[in-house]
Order: C-alpha cells, then structure tokens, then sequence
C-alpha cells in the first residue's frame, strides 16, 4: 500500500516542504509513498517551488480508514486530515508539542524541539547516508528560512542555523537575498480576502476547556491589515458562530520589524490582555518581541485561560 | 537541573537497562542527568546488572511538579512515576504505541517500532559517534535478548538482531549461552508470592471504556505457577476489588516453547476467549504461540473489546 505523506491543514512551507522532502527520504529507503498537501500553498511556499522548478504536491481532501500515512511538521489529529482517526499512522517526523495524538500500535516517532521539521529531516539524510539533491536542500532551506523568519524568531535552534549554512551551498542561493524575496513573496496581503487572511495559516487548539482559533499571517505592512479592521472581524464573527470557538486570535507579524499586531475577539478576548499584559484597543494590541506562535502565543494563553 | 531519566512502573530489564544506557548517552553528550527505577529490580535484571558489575540506579516514588524527566520504554502516563502530570517531560526513547501522552512544549521524542528500546539506544549512540562501554554494551544486549525473548518473540525484528549481534563482541560474552542464562535467572517462581507474581509486571491499559490490567511471567515450568492457581485468584479478585479492573489477565508465558498459559478474572473475562478464539477452563486457557503481551495480547483484547 502506498503510504500518503502530509503535514498540516492550512499549509505553510514547512509542511509542503517536509512532505516533499520526506516522500524523497521514504522512497531512497525502498518505502513506496506519496506525498500530498491538505490545502492551497501560499504565495510564499509557490515562490519557494517555483525558484526550484518543482510541482507543488497533490492535494488531498481525507484518508480513508485503514489508509497507511505518515504525517510531517504536525500531530495533533484536529490539524490533520479528515478521517485521520481511522487511519494508520506509521510515521511522525514533528517539531510541535505532542497531543490529542494516539496509536493502536508501535510506530516510528521523531521529534525534536528545534525551529523547524526539515531541520530533523536534513539529519535524518546524514543518519542514513543518503543524497540530498540541489532541489531536497532548496525545500528544506526554504522550510527553515519560514519557520524562523530568517532566524528572527525565538523558535530558532543553533541546529537551525547550522542545517540552513549546510544547504545554502547545496541549493546554490544567498541565504539573505533568497529569503528577503521569499518572505516578501508571502507577505503581500492587498490580494487576499479577508477570509483567506484569517484562514491561511490558521490552527485549532484546545486549551483546557477552551476552543482556541489562532491565524497568524506575515506581513511588511502592518497597517495594510489594519486598515481592513473591520471587514476583517466580520470573517472572524461569521467563524465563531460557525465554528464555536470561545477565542478567536489573528497574528499580524512583521517580518522586518520582528513585532505582531493582534486582533482578538470571541468570548475569552481578554485572556489576550492577561496573557500579554496588555490593553486592548478596538480589540487590538501591539504584541512587542512576538513573531512565534509556538513559543510566545500558545504558552502564554494557555497560561491566561488556566489561571482563570 | 538534572534531569531524572527512568523506565516504567514494575522494571523489566529494557527499562532498567534503557535509562542506565540513556544516562550514559545524555552524559556523552554534556547533559546533567541521573538514572532511576520506579520499582524492585526482577530476578532477570539482577543476574545481568550482576555479571556486568553495576549498580541497580536508586529508587524513585514520584516526581515533583516542574521535575525535568527523559522517559525510556514506556510513555503513557499511567505507567510512568506518581506525579509525571506536572513535570516536564524533555525527552522520551520509546518503542510502544502513543497513548495518554500530552505535552505543553515541543520535546525530543524517538520511538522506533523495534522489539526493545536499547536497539534504538544503540543507533543513537552511533548517530552521535559516542562511546560504547562493555557495560553499556551488556545493558543493551541484555535488554533486547529479554524483550525479545532470544528472538522468539514476535515482536523481533532485524533491527533487534543486528544490534545483538554488534553488541554481544562489545559486551564479550556468548549469546545463547549467557542469554538463557539470564533469562532462566528471572524464571523461578517457586520464592515469589502470589502477589509478586501477578504485580512483577503487570500494565494497566484503557482499552475503550474498560480499565485492563495484564500481567505477565516468564517461566520455564508453567505448571509450578497453575499449581497454585486458587492462591493467585484470591490475590487477582483482591486488586479487582480494590482498583476496579473491568478485567485482570495474568500471562504465564513458557519462554523454552514460545507458549503462554493464561489465566482471566473480572466483569470482561470472556473478552479472552473471543479474543483468542478459546474456550476458559477454570478461568484459564492456552495460547498458543503467544507470548508477546505488546504485539499480541494488547492488540487482541482491543478487538475483542471493541467488537461489543
């Protein structure tokens, strides 16, 4: 059976990257796979498969039971494929916490808390002696270049850093030049809905009791967004009604400036002020020093909504 | 803060073995660790950690909220030291399934679905170009000829007997003949009370709503133990009452002929029949060829469970 390799909804380019690098990893170790993506890639991800003249991976909308998978750059089954609890995960390669994650049987698992999966993947190629080629090494640079916002995020690891400095050379760019043009190339939001800003790059996240919605979206021009304030919490109103979530969080990142924008609404709009320590105004908030969901966003509201 | 590296509740000799090896490995490495068990050294453990000349590491009752911990050879919480709910788990080297597992933060997490959790150990030590010690060495080999029952347990794979075979040169000693050795050294059970017999190695599992506890001894006379069947009911019906086990299995497993005699009490008893397709007699059947609680037991009992 062909297993199908993927990461998150709503994916970034860590994930399609992963999943391509990984599928790459798989078939020189004799394994028959296929890699896939959960989602439309963004602007930045295409800039990234373009430079390196690869198709983007196929898109697939859920596993059937019994399908055998291997998921990348995510755990947790409400950031997965439809129907993931029916399938058979054989493989994890992840950079995330580990939860509302289960398995029938023994599997292959590899995390390890640095910026970025492919970091863990460039490894896993040196650990088993095989070929990274110019465009594995152009994928998984990019993937690290994303993840850490060009080492500006505190997710970033030495090991990132290390892994970037050995690909650069492999995938033949300039590390700066590259990924200035490839952040850029994501950034744009004047092209995007309001809906696609809020759901983009978007994730799910129990907290406690709490069902918390946080988007985050890249950008050179925070105002830009800004400006859009109020269309914007009209997308945001219409998918808490939909969905239920009790706090719904859009990221606003600048990614020159290393500093992010928040708009919070949803019943637990102040755990935002408790988790910060700051006021919101028009439910919004300057956020200084936070570029990382992971590390900065998550911790801190979950701390806010169980100190309640 | 050093950081307390242990296996599960009820040793066997991979999770003693395994947090010895880990703490070696961490130690190689720069981090500040320090091994333990969470409970009596078997028979099994004690000949090997004796003909290596080690030390059992020191006990632990429970760790305290903010404890840093490396889990070996085991990760659902159930099985782990009283209080892991509130330590930081920063680490875990694993070859069972993810279950009951959940952590706040990103952490290093390596699980292989090999028979033993020292296989693993003995790729990391070559990942990272460390030393093996003779001891180390010993531990390893020690555990895998245990977990895998000298590779007859189906739960063996290449891997296992790969790593054996490096690792029985570095460790100087005769496989079979040392294997069997040591595994006759944890067989006796003529100085073990009932209790001992039925608590030795015993998991709990939730298995959809039911609480499931399995036991398992090895042993060279099956019949020695069934001799004093009355005896060991009256114990398993003791932590029934007190524990509320839907079902209790004990697996008495004749590691000469790759057979287990098992022994079933409890509101679920006769998920064992459906589950291996036998009829009880007086509260106990034969399985035959089964001998591996992991890959066949647990597996079995689910179905059984879930086909209600």
């Amino acid at each position: 059976m062909t297993q199908k390799i993927f990461g998150h909804q709503n994916p970034d380019t860590d994930t399609v990257a992963s999943a391509l690098v990984a599928a790459d990893i798989e078939k020189q170790l004799g394994n028959d796979v296929k890699a896939y993506r959960l989602g439309e890639v963004n602007g930045e991800t295409a800039y990234a498969l373009d430079y390196f003249s690869l198709e983007a991976p196929d898109l697939l909308n859920e596993v059937a039971a019994g399908d055998e998978v291997i998921l990348v750059d995510h755990n947790e089954k409400q950031q997965s494929a439809a129907g993931i609890e029916n399938a058979v995960i054989a493989k994890v390669y992840d950079h995330h916490r580990i939860a509302n994650f289960e398995t029938e049987s023994p599997l292959y698992y590899r995390a390890e808390p640095v910026g970025c999966t492919a970091t863990i993947l460039n490894k896993v190629y040196k650990e088993k002696n095989l070929t990274i080629s110019k465009e594995a090494a152009g994928l998984m640079l990019s993937a690290i270049i994303s993840d850490t916002l060009l080492f500006k995020s505190p997710t970033t690891t030495e090991e990132d850093i290390d892994a970037a400095s050995e690909l650069k050379s492999v995938a033949g760019v300039d590390l700066e030049t590259y990924g200035l043009e490839m952040l850029k190339a994501g950034a744009s939001t004047a092209d995007k809905t309001a809906r696609e800003l809020i759901t983009g790059d978007a994730k799910t996240f129990d907290i406690g009791e709490k069902n918390v919605r946080i988007a985050q979206v890249n950008v050179v021009d925070v105002d830009e967004v800004f400006a859009r304030r109020e269309e914007i919490e009209l997308a945001i109103n219409e998918e808490i009604e939909k969905d239920g979530y009790d706090l719904f969080t859009l990221i606003v990142t600048d990614i020159l400036n290393s500093n992010s924008k928040v708009l919070a609404l949803g019943a637990e709009f102040s755990s935002i002020e408790r988790a910060f320590d700051v006021a919101l105004d028009q439910n919004t908030a300057v956020l200084e020093g936070v570029v990382s969901r992971k590390k900065q966003v998550v911790p801190n509201i979950t701390k806010a909504l169980s100190d309640l």
